[in-house]
């Protein structure tokens, strides 16, 4: 902690990671253009450096200052840091490191050659027609032409789709750069995930659903919605091993696409803090920031601090029309509870340009999207509206599954799905026989936790196994609801239901009761869900008003004519 | 958010607000005497004022490049805060708030003067025997004699428990001085609430309990533990109208006094951020700092915003006998999880300064409790044990209320307690009978919710009708087991438990079960609760690997000697 760190670059993520750094006294000197550049206005010492951090002289008096030096930004000269580092400074992540990812082809190649998977690419000989055909061969088009280097929020990438843009993609990233084509990726979704290297360990930040417009991050999910748990521990480990390959210690964002048949490919690699891991400063016990210092400098960092605390989203602000844009979408954003708010001093805005960003946790990820939906709305308030914008009705994390052993226990369940509706909780419905489709139901029932689902309720008759069977398969809270037969009053269900052995509970409710196992699913939701508790206490009061106002009419009719009035009509 | 706050003071608490400043690029000019002051080094833009917050002209040429002037020490000079009033700056609070507050008895003689209810005090005429004589004549002894100025962490007090004490008291606290007399108050815990005035509303964090060593705040915990809900409203109601008597804009701590009896007093208020309010940087959507900000700024601020989180604890790190006293305990502090450091930047330690805190959150008490204790321990490492320091086992919140009709069901209800402790859930037992005992049943019920209960389980036997009017009394999911009676199988309890109408729903177990009871409890728990979700996979993996080891030892020996080796000892 009585380190020096010295940082070429004073961006937001410079800004961001001071932050992390004034919490534990920790020096951080700046070397950047600006006096009062984002990142030095929120650390006062008097011992930043102006001027470029590819100036060797002004990164070579950085590094007579500190202790450890690392980057905000890939784009340094890494000759510079080879010298410091070989003069005896700590370089960290280590300069080899970013060179080799400041190469975006070199970056898949190391990757590759560590059984990474990543996108198939090509190396072109020269940025000519030719060299672009021989590409197209060896991968098929529509293919991606991409920079080499210098390539960031999608500047330098260039979409191929036939032989007509060969010439615009030349035309447009140039004849003097190195370029690659890389195999055109139809994924599903873009996925990230933030992975610290320490001097001993490699951990993983939550994985990230990304949200690209005009290639630039837009908005970020966390967990991602719609991913399962095999996916998500898929993309958790690749991530670890991606970075694996690289020298040195800090923080890594690893962007990744999820293809259409739920396989992982590596797109591309940051060798610092990263736009997608912001939600963490507010979502996790320890932010990517402050485990980026915890890996430079040794200090301890556990994995459990990198675990998510609640659902998250975060939403860029970027440069509008006018130069104070990012202030009115701050000021918009002020009105919306759970709302952290994040500007990181750079100015007047310029179009496009990242201002700011802003991070709302909640604890279900439906009530962050409901939250967020204004600001997302604001952000696009000047744009053409698109088929393809992001949906105004977010997806909804299910929260019960609800299962029955065949079609015709369904009119049984509907009344429950009602009260599921009425409570907004989202829901499952499925066909799962404990005796004709046991694989089926024993998968479902077992990968229901993963799947973000909170509770089970489970509707059989006569023989009634499925409820008491899902339970042996899972660990949540199993609602068994006894269908009442064709032969008989379905007692035969309710004590197949309720007479579970020792060691494995199920909680039965009274023949053909699905409104009760509902409530009672709303009831469990509630421990933990504020929102739902709410609703349920207003729920009690209604019922109670209700059957208090059939007390005053009955008081006021008579028995009788009530009985004719009221009951007559059922 | 573009208007620029002037604040007098630049230590700890303008060093969080302006950590909270910054996020919204709202500039901060501070007045203090050090160039780089823990406040002055978090922001960096040449505008600070070096000089005394007690300096007229420097006062003066602050309100100059200020839009708005506030506080982060209360023994400020009122007169000229009037001044630069009168002259159009936007004093926040208003200088009478901050005014009266700093004399306490003035403090205390408002707050009664709108009926807030505070202990008993009589000023003294003069620093005289006599005149101390007078006032314990009026109020008893002990008392506690006070300074009305200037005090603060204990400074200013002297605890006179008999005549003897009267010259030693009025010598310690010096006869120069404005001094009152103050009832003993036989508080059993300190409270604190804080609370933020805006342009039209009053709204409060949650309830803090503090614990003091050597008068100087030592600890706190969100919420108060073992505080009933009725206490907790009552401590922010009283301290919202506690606020309310005070002019102006921002936030105020209230620091308050739980009697034996249950009732409050106020103790005394700060007109600013305040150590009992730290917590809400790691454990509120809003914290403290950015709620006085938006108050004193006129931006939106939502009730919601200041709720909690997840429970937490704030210790403070205290200067120790080395110089770098604080930085060791920062490196302690590092090694635990689920712990934020936040160190000052105040140079070199002083013996019981307050250089830094860290605050543990964590989704129970109970687990924020078990990490911090290293933590204290360390504080206290070079104190002498004393029979009333912390105690080192702390307290745990029940999540699980057990309630039965008759003390004849407890031997059923027994293998349930012990599931319970297996897995380690802290419960309550009680006998609550809806027949013989029904307010006392319905008062446990209805105020589960509020005393941080998660489940109620409920066994009765017969009309067992126990489980059923527990759930008519709460929203918790209610577990029942149907008690056997001596007469009958237990049919009737099972009946009366499960057949629940439509609207109230009940989970019965089978008869007698109170082992799945258990389990149900801790399956539910674990939705919420990962600690409790990951044992119960444990002891699912356990059950099959018991079941397992009977099955191999069965096929090894057949049947009969199995029978007569393992079943003849039943």
């Amino acid at each position: 902690m009585d380190k020096t760190v010295g940082v070429l670059g004073g961006g937001q993520l410079g800004r961001m990671l001071v932050e992390a750094a004034n919490l534990l006294e920790i020096k951080v000197n700046f070397l950047d253009g600006g006096e009062y550049s984002p990142a030095k206005q929120v650390i006062n010492h008097g011992n930043h450096i102006d001027g470029s951090f590819k100036d060797a002289d002004a990164v070579r008096k950085l590094a007579e200052q500190s202790d450890v030096v690392t980057i905000e930004i890939e784009h340094v000269n890494t000759d510079i840091l080879e010298q410091i580092s070989q003069s005896g400074t700590d370089v960290q992540p280590h300069w080899r490191t970013i060179r080799t990812i400041q190469d975006k082809y070199a970056q898949k190649e190391l990757l590759q050659s560590h059984g990474v998977a990543t996108a198939q690419s090509v190396p072109l000989d020269s940025a000519s027609i030719p060299d672009l055909q021989k590409a197209s061969e060896a991968l098929g088009l529509p293919l991606m032409l991409k920079s080499r280097r210098e390539a960031y929020d999608g500047k330098g990438n260039f979409p191929v789709k036939t032989k007509d843009d060969f010439k615009s993609a030349l035309d447009t990233l140039g004849s003097n750069k190195d370029l690659y084509a890389e195999k055109w990726a139809n994924f599903r979704m873009e996925l990230a995930v933030m992975v610290v290297k320490t001097k001993d360990q490699v951990l993983s930040f939550p994985t990230v659903e990304t949200i690209h417009e005009n290639s630039v991050c837009k908005l970020t999910y966390t967990p991602a919605r719609g991913v399962s748990e095999t996916v998500n521990e898929q993309a958790q480990e690749l991530a670890r091993k991606a970075v694996a390959c690289f020298e040195g210690k800090g923080v890594f964002g690893v962007e990744m696409f999820l293809l259409e048949d739920d396989t992982l490919l590596v797109n591309e690699i940051a060798p610092r803090p990263h736009n997608s891991g912001h939600y963490t400063i507010e979502a996790c016990p320890v932010s990517q920031y402050e485990a980026h210092l915890r890996a430079i400098l040794d200090l301890p960092l556990f994995a459990e601090d990198l675990q998510l605390r609640e659902p998250a989203i975060m939403l860029n602000i970027l440069g509008g029309d006018s130069e104070d844009s990012h202030k009115a979408f701050a000021q918009e954003a002020l009105k919306q509870r759970r709302t952290k708010i994040h500007l990181y001093g750079k100015g007047k805005a310029r179009k496009g340009r990242k201002m700011g960003h802003i991070t709302v946790t909640a604890p279900t990820m439906s009530e962050a999207e409901t939250i967020i939906q204004p600001m997302i709305e604001y952000a696009d308030k000047d744009k053409p509206k698109r088929a393809n914008a992001v949906p105004s009705k977010p997806q909804e994390q299910p929260l019960v599954a609800v299962v029955m052993g065949s079609d015709s226990d369904l009119p049984v369940v509907q009344p429950g799905l009602a009260i599921l509706k009425k409570f907004e909780i989202p829901y499952t419905v499925r066909i799962t026989s404990a005796h004709r489709t046991p694989a089926w139901m024993a998968e479902h029932a077992s990968s229901a936790a993963a799947n973000g689902i909170k509770c089970i309720i489970a509707a059989a008759g006569g023989a009634a196994h499925l409820p008491g069977m899902v339970a042996a398969y899972t660990h949540l809270p199993v609602i068994g609801i006894p269908v009442k037969p064709t032969i008989g009053d379905g007692m035969d269900s309710l004590l197949s239901i309720v007479n579970m052995p020792k060691g494995v509970p199920v909680a039965a409710m009274s023949v053909n009761n699905s409104t009760n196992a509902a409530l009672y699913a709303a009831r469990i939701l509630g421990v933990g869900d504020a929102a739902i508790a709410k609703k349920y206490v207003q729920y009690m009061q209604d019922s109670r008003g209700e059957v208090r106002e059939k007390d005053r009419k009955l008081a006021e009719l008579g028995a009788d004519a009530y009985a004719e009035k009221y009951l007559a009509k059922k």
